[in-house]
């Protein structure tokens, strides 16, 4: 249940159709919708006005795909990130209308009606090792209804590709940036655009970049202060604060 | 030189009162103005509509107080960070018009006419040790223009002062939560909010907090997806970026 | 052998049917017994009044099928941890009256007659990805003659489930709480209750989270002064000394 | 206010001589007496039936001194940790009862009537470079009303030492047991007895010490189950947990 | 070739049974016997006096086996180290007189004469799990010509177990100790014995044990003056260093 | 004693000038002259071009001054880097031509006769905080006879500004780059230039740059092949390196 | 593309026989050959006049196959590393002329005609086990028509065997030193040549060597001066720069 | 009391001349004299045949001047450690037979007979700016009676230094070796003996070093089978083991 559902059933309580007590009960059973192995929580949507995610990594491609079909049965748009083929073919089993994203490791489920993008980000990666993280994000982002721009294979070592695309840059509400090893490309980039810019680290690179520790470091160092950081390879959690952003701006 | 008064310069040209040669070369003087030790660069504060800022750790208090001066005179807002009372006392010599703000150590120079606040943010501290951080960052975005609540010592082992101030916290346009020692402060307030959350670990804490250390791994971990991380004791960088997400929220 | 049953012994020979020489014997026998690769230690059941407890990581299959039945041959409760599916069938061809906790990776057997529980103690995981540990603590705890209250998928993101569980939590005589990611139930909890936390980070994260010892740390750094940690993923110590705790409390 | 006076008030409600709206009132006032830079929460005294405590370090002497006689002035039991010598000066001026433990550098007040201790634990130092973090459990765990036994100077390398004093340790009803460099100790008094026993790695050391860091993940992985750890130096969070255990075991 | 058959070619030139032209081209050929793919050099078991030893981790089987049998082929004793299954196979293959022992992960073959053993080193091991560090170290020691005694599973919870065995451990010229987890045992040792500790950290553990990290740490703070430290499961070197003490003491 | 003056010893042994016996014991008494607390080794000189360097950080004042001289005393051109003010008054005080360079915290004493510079290195610094690595670095070239251009406050968050310099680059025979923070700036100079890039990271920062470390592992990681590492505020190496290149270069 | 075949193209926009469109199309055709997954960059070629370099770990064996072939059909030399067999297999069954260098890791296709090396360059390691960095920094200086001298097993707990090539050494114009474990080799190799010193820390050894770290801080660390680092197993990197010094100082 | 004067108790036991009643009463006083903040263990003393030692460091001069003095009315050899100026001058003040080692940090008393050396070892440093180690080593194993031979300033950058002493170091019984920065030296002496080594990290250094824990690390991975480790800067634990290897061969 999102918000625009929510407000439907409370307008049918005032149109009369549907009685408080109906409404009441409908709403007391959402909150914790129990599968022995884990509460689903309806409220989150509610609260934040974003599709309810499954961390898929560590779950079994069982437990998965129950957990997404019920979630689908509530009619809201669903979103599990880190799934393997696996988990894929489980859930698109239950779930046919869903949608595997092989690249972003995603499956995706859209039930709400199409509409009119809300903001706009660009999405950059410093080259195309980079793509998974980016295009976690690029889906995601997409699924929560924002405009996206990807701008791929774009690292420091080679200026004149960013530069090309530095049109593209400027008109977004808020941008990510995806690199790994050294990390430098968001703070290259936060410096060229007016405004956030949420990097996400990488665990793209060997020897001393520890597994994406270089780069993350790299990034919370950055000398542009509208820089801000979100944990290595975590592309949904980047696409999710910067869908916030983009909406504020487009409201 | 800010935005406003590159338009208003702008402005005079077109209306004939500066010729387009006076215009270019004051325009051309700005970029680097040479102190020979630094290179200020007024552009930033074109590009990114902010005034300009002055790292001061680091520098000698003459240093800071001449380039604090030099900055003045171009007629914007300035800002010093992390500035001593050694610091504080060389620039207020040169600029007297200069506030000095102890706990927040940052001294701010407001040129620009009074205008109304645009956009809202809540910064909350998780204990009287991170106030530092908190001020820095409320003092940083007040120059900037934005409107600041402040909701401090509302840590989580004492949820129910959290709580208490939850109203607060749902009307702001972006949140900064500044916490040091466990950091777990950021994690529960994105589970309260739905606007993105800028987390700034202090460097509060001893033994195995490492110095923000532990606080900055939490942060970059938190189960709140709408959860972004800055450096340890950034707090000028959390106000940059909260600023810019406010500001493109109330237009 | 455990306490009671050594009481037993030394009362047979108050009462004569055990000459203090056999008794002596007998005794004398149990300290090492040797399985030429491992000492089997029967005397610190004795010292600590809890079952013995078999490590199961790093040994073959077929050792720790010897030598859950060697302890299993003396009637005690015996457990073996870090279990996984090829040493539960060595153990349970030998020993079948033995059980296979398969989320606990947790072999139990039940030797000695039921009881009444000693103290209480509740579980708490915050999220379903941490439940291989809580559920090694909970097995463990049972098997000690522990009550346990499981509260599962309680993390801090949605501090409502914690809240509606509260009154579960208050009558607890000691509390485990298993997280991984950022680590902040432990400090939530803490504050909640009057009772000892005993907090095990898990390796449950990617990324900053370092395999746990980001929630390591957190724990580590609690603001909450009830909160005591164990090794990342230590279920089976944290309910060890909360069986300890909870004992002493309903005695 | 602690426990008890709760008590006293609610019985002279009950009695008539305090109208419940004066008893609501006084209630009322308690939760967050606001010295502007810092909230006293009275109420967790109530929660927790342990006494207020200040942490001092990095706050001045003269805003210790002031949350401490404003402490003090409701009647309860007071605690300042990590005092140094200009803090306890600042704190005994104003409020000359208080006393100052140079050692444990801590400040007690203590205001409740003489009573007997409930519980008894024993503290154990490796050397004599621990003392400060054993005395700032002990003096926090005897204002808390529990029977302390100081073991010190036991270290590993002179097995004798500590088997000398064994008789005291198996009496007691927890164990806190505070070491630095290598951090062995707990592992072998958690061999010798049935109670819990809480580790304090201490930041006593050089090199590869690293702080404490290595006693702390000595202690983290001890191979006895019954110890548990708590951040370096934290001998008033260890003197908290053991005090709670001990009551526990003395009811 | 070793030191003694050195020896006796020098005698033959002394006698005259050998030329020095031909015992100088004999000795000449030897520094750099050229596999191509690896330099031998068989003047390290002229300079030290032991045998030559191949690390066959990272080594293809193949590889292994030919340097094997080339140093064989000249009559010294050869100790092949971190030799899994494939690798043994591979060696007996070509060189049948050679043993592999398996829980050391070793391949040995004695040439040399057998002798009285010079010197006596005990091991001991503070687990089962670190049989195959003490292992490795008395398969070399063995080989080496020294006397070995076997002391497992005494780790420092168990401190009876350790204590029952002190009489083999006064006796020794030089003590090895290999533990993992918290690595406690070589400081009680110590504390124990007036020879040399050579302290052997494993890798055995889990969480924070970082591999062997923390029992590394903890040796190297050990109290205890007389412990030194070599390489996580470096038996081989433990052993290594052992013998030279143990020789220079039966000398 | 530098290579040339070396050629000329020689010269007069050929001329007959100087006996053979008198050059040899010329030289022989070179190597080690022993000021009992520091060998000084002028054959380094000779083997290597370059003129001999005294790391002051960790010696006296006098020693550094002793030392200083005696090498002033062979003629050659001598370098005292990491010296404060004070060892930097002690060495002028006993060897007045010696010039103290504050920001470079180096002394220098040119005693070659003037020459053209041989090869031609930029020495490029992000920050003016990073100032002082690089005036080290410059210092260092300049007095081993390189050519130097500085093009400092060139960061990578105001391309512009290096890329307003891009000329003075492409014309250097090797790059110096120093930087602290994220040490981004040697991965965008290494996509500019077709020469060896010598990273210097700098201890520049605060929080989670951790002295300088997260700029050494963005450098590590740098996608640029052309660049290579040294130690943090190593400025000296650097220079050291990049004049061995330039010279080769202009041969 | 590389310099030569575009100074030819420009030679024959002089000539006459290509008119400046054809070129200029030619040309704008080139920098970013869109493979959709990747922006193939032929200008870093013209800019350091070093062939392209395909990092083939992470990426499929297919898509490397592809950027190979596509590279290739430029004309210029093409160098694949960190590839694995199948990718091998994968590259020469589209590009049968390339070759594949097992040890090294690398494919290589020449396509540039057989010309004198430029520059000689010797390549040192350390054990056997540096083999494979030390050839992957061989094979890729050859293609860039590098001169190679390789020195192989030549650690320092065996001076004599790096002494004995100590001629070699001393003619190379710069040195690659490959060395795991303690990483002591660059060091004294940098004590005995006066040319640039290139260190490749390698992933080669266990335990403390924490896959490279202690080499690579080891080498940071170098007391030589003349040496300065890249990353854990870079020797592609290496390769890199010492070409371009080995090329400047053979001009 | 030390091992000899021991003996001479029980001979005049035995001789008549003191009752086994006094003899035992002097005995049972000495295992834990009791300074209230220190137990003395006057027994380690006869277990390990060597003197009592005091660690300065965090002590007071006031403290370390009692225990000092209290130590030498037994009669044995006293020797404190880490001891700044001001607690040599509250020793000497008290114990004026005590001799400060300023290079050392360490107080030494000798009251036991002049007796000839047991035992010769060589103390090798590689710069100057580890004689602090290499002199603490070598007061201690002075004063324990072993022959010392000081090897000092042959860093590896410098092999012909080395090299020039290596006869000093082949009579030695055992090696110590101190360096900081890359800690190469021991692998090299390693190397060039057939005796173990003992090797000592230093934090001298900078950048990388990590305070000692670089050349730690280095040292841990040595090629040379005969190098094992000490903590940093522990020159006095390197003597301890070193001379207990010397007595041993010397016997």
């Amino acid at each position: 249940m999102n918000k625009s559902s929510l407000l439907e059933l409370l307008a049918e309580v005032q149109l009369g159709s549907v009685s408080p007590e109906q409404a009441s009960a409908r709403l007391a059973t959402l909150p914790f919708e129990d599968l022995d192995y884990a509460k689903i929580d309806h409220h989150r949507s509610l609260r934040n006005g974003l599709p309810e995610v499954i961390y898929a990594a560590g779950k079994s491609a069982e437990h998965t795909a129950e957990i997404f079909s019920r979630m689908a049965a509530t009619g809201i748009d669903v979103l599990a990130t880190r799934a393997d083929e696996a988990t894929a073919a489980a859930v698109l089993a239950i779930t046919p209308a869903a949608r595997y994203h092989q690249q972003a490791r995603a499956i995706t489920l859209r039930q709400s009606p199409a509409a009119e993008p809300l903001g706009h980000i660009a999405i950059l990666c410093a080259g195309t090792s980079d793509l998974y993280a980016a295009e976690e994000a690029a889906v995601t982002a997409e699924l929560f209804g924002t405009k996206v721009t990807r701008l791929y294979d774009v690292g420091v070592a080679g200026l004149h590709r960013l530069m090309a695309q530095r049109d593209s840059l400027v008109t977004a509400d808020a941008v990510i940036v995806c690199a790994g090893m050294e990390g430098a490309l968001p703070s290259v980039v936060g410096g060229l655009v007016g405004v956030p810019v949420i990097a996400v680290p990488t665990s793209v690179g060997y020897g001393a970049s520890f597994a994406g520790a270089a780069a993350l470091l790299g990034m919370l160092n950055s000398c542009s202060p509208n820089v801000c950081v979100v944990n290595i390879d975590n592309g949904f959690g980047a696409a999710y604060t910067a869908t916030l952003i983009a909406r504020a701006a487009s409201r």
